[in-house]
């Protein structure tokens, strides 16, 4: 087996795989703002916007203009930004919502409606033939006016199946620029989206479009999944924030496309910059960076156990699939706690410019380990073992020198 | 289609899946202890297991008791205690980590041993037929001691499938209990997790437990595919804490499980208890509980764009996968901002006991929508703007009756 190869690739046998050509919809100014904490003004969204644009996202998406009369005027001040990335609104399948949208400058309009049962009564109370007529006329509209058209289901994986590839053959043939799915309670499960993904890209020929919430845990995995069978398209938002517990988060997505395609993933975004797109947001919206946040979580490259600090210091990929480095971070090897291996401890020797035999650090590990046993170290608890072991050992071994009548060694170190 | 059946419930075409037959193998002590914050002390240990085993984990998994003095006598301890749960303590694949194992008086032994190209080239330098030999002794020695057994390769993605499933046969033959899957880097997506999950299934004859990293977000989603390709057993650790940014967090773990088979995982863990666990062991390694969390994140059950609260206060199954009220928890309904609608504010509007029509709701919304837009709302802002609109329109309906001579509508309120 070749070190070189990447099973984590795309697989071969997925031809409708779009995992190395597929394109970024945050929506951390849309989906964002209905995060419980989120309350965004002018001009952080436009801080929010310009700093997406500058990570290189492919499109933005804004909360509706109908939502309030700021909302309007917030899109249209980001559509004049000029920014590269494309931007978007996001409306409801009515005529009312599209003229308002398509007047705000925006490179496109993403029209949503509920197509479950439970929407559709309990929601907006329509049949699937007033749905469709709606949607014939709103994407009709929006195209006349030269500018794209995504036309979504919501609450997709509730909908009946036939439901949903009849109304979206229709709007491909009328033209719509991309389909969406939409896992708009978090239920769906990777299996399901693949083959609700794949039978959808047999019946359309535009491109395919996925929201997925977190609510059980498996928006990263979704979304993976449904480009494995043939969506183009992900919306993410910064650190996932959304409505509830939020949908699938814009740096968690890069960790897991990187290990697919890393040179597209380099080639495309500009990874250094995640950790301080997180920050903004996060701060804008008063929470913290969670702990175990991929790639940016305060410890996602510390390595603690003494089989592991082992391996990791001989070759980090050995449990690593990230590189730090690409992210701007550095690894962190944790020696300072009971469960640390002495490969861990001779590496800190060599840091602190001692010098010990291996025998002589698995003695000072087996001492590390014992206060390790009794209460929590840090750093300094275990650089002072190390010392107070180091003149140890250099008096000793300068006492028994001087008794042979030869040097001392390393008596440079002796006094400090 | 019904609303009664569950899409989300076992594929029948899965006819190996273990989704409604899963146990969990809980490694909050074990793994969570690789955690780059945890240090648990004895007490804190013994009131984890107890939590552990209160909440019904299946199994409780140990650090070695070779790590350190402390963790043979934690170990020990914890056998003691006459948990429901069994306990395991997990060991590197030697006759030395064995021999001490089984006198800790644990349940079974959870043997690893890397398989992968990077861990025998840079951590324990062995070939497979060394492997092999050493596992065939382990497994004979621990076996001879009347407890259970697993054998699991590490960084089992990266391994070779041939080596693999030689081993794993070969394991299997001489009785082992288990064998397990490790996704030692995170690397693993869920598919891939599904075929050799499936491929393994047919090798052999013994349980399969699986134990994913989340670097890359898929944890939880490859537990679940796991399952569905004939898994048993997943390893879990509360919150997810572990090395690196952990693995399988049990509270994820529940969420996605209860939606596949609610009745089950009812029956069989105590859900409500989830909230407690979960804070004890984030205290105890001095972290939050992530803002987006599944089930207990702080807005997990919060709804807030006005066509959610809209659906919501109809039925809460149109945005909602999980019920609240299986965790001991509560929905709210976030109405204090500009994303409002006027179906949240009516709700409000009951809530306050006052009485408005639907126009002036859809009135005091626009009011309320206004202020949203020029800065974040609290409910109290809220509640003043309609108390005084309230106040307003029923003192002019008192004028307008008293003009006419007739009796002032509402006046018990008039003066609040």
């Amino acid at each position: 087996m070749s070190v070189a190869s990447n099973p984590y690739g795309p697989n071969p046998a997925d031809f409708l795989s779009n995992v190395n050509s597929f394109e970024i919809i945050e929506s951390t100014l849309r989906e964002g703002e209905q995060f419980a904490n989120a309350f965004f003004t002018t001009e952080k969204k436009i801080e929010i916007a310009k700093a997406l644009d500058d990570f290189g996202v492919d499109y933005i998406e804004l909360t509706s203009p109908v939502a309030s009369e700021q909302s309007r005027l917030d899109c249209e001040a980001i559509c004049k930004l000029g920014l590269k990335a494309k931007i978007l609104t996001h409306i409801r399948c009515h005529m009312d919502d599209a003229r308002i949208a398509v007047e705000t400058g925006v490179d496109g309009v993403d029209v949503v409606i509920g197509t479950s049962q439970f929407l559709r009564e309990y929601s907006h109370g329509k049949d699937m033939s007033y749905i469709t007529q709606s949607a014939i006329e709103v994407i009709e509209f929006v195209k006349s006016k030269g500018i794209e058209i995504r036309f979504s289901s919501e609450d997709s994986f509730r909908s009946d199946i036939v439901d949903l590839l009849n109304i979206y053959r229709t709007v491909d043939k009328i033209g719509v620029n991309r389909v969406g799915i939409a896992d708009t309670v978090g239920c769906a499960n990777p299996r399901q989206v693949y083959e609700l993904v794949k039978t959808l890209k047999s019946v359309v020929s535009c491109d395919i479009e996925c929201h997925f919430h977190n609510d059980t845990g498996c928006a990263v995995a979704n979304a993976y999944t449904a480009l494995e069978g043939g969506a183009k398209l992900i919306d993410t938002s910064v650190l996932g924030i959304g409505e509830r517990n939020g949908i699938t988060p814009l740096g968690a997505l890069m960790a897991r496309m990187i290990t697919a395609d890393r040179e597209y993933v380099l080639g495309k975004y500009k990874l250094h910059k995640l950790r301080d797109l997180e920050n903004l947001v996060a701060d804008a919206v008063q929470v913290n960076i969670p702990f175990n946040n991929p790639i940016t979580g305060f410890c996602a490259f510390t390595h603690k156990a003494g089989i592991h600090a082992k391996a990791i210091l001989a070759n980090p990929s050995t449990y690593e699939i990230l590189n730090p480095e690409d992210f701007g971070l550095s690894r962190y090897i944790h020696f300072a706690n009971r469960l640390t291996g002495w490969n861990a401890i001779k590496s800190r020797v060599d840091q602190l410019n001692l010098n010990l035999t291996d025998e002589q650090c698995k003695e000072v590990t087996a001492k590390i380990k014992m206060l390790g046993d009794v209460r929590q170290l840090n750093i300094d608890d275990v650089d002072s073992i190390i010392k107070d072991f180091h003149q140890e050992t250099t008096t000793t071994d300068a006492a028994a020198a001087e008794a042979n009548g030869s040097e001392p060694p390393q008596k440079k170190q002796k006094s400090e």
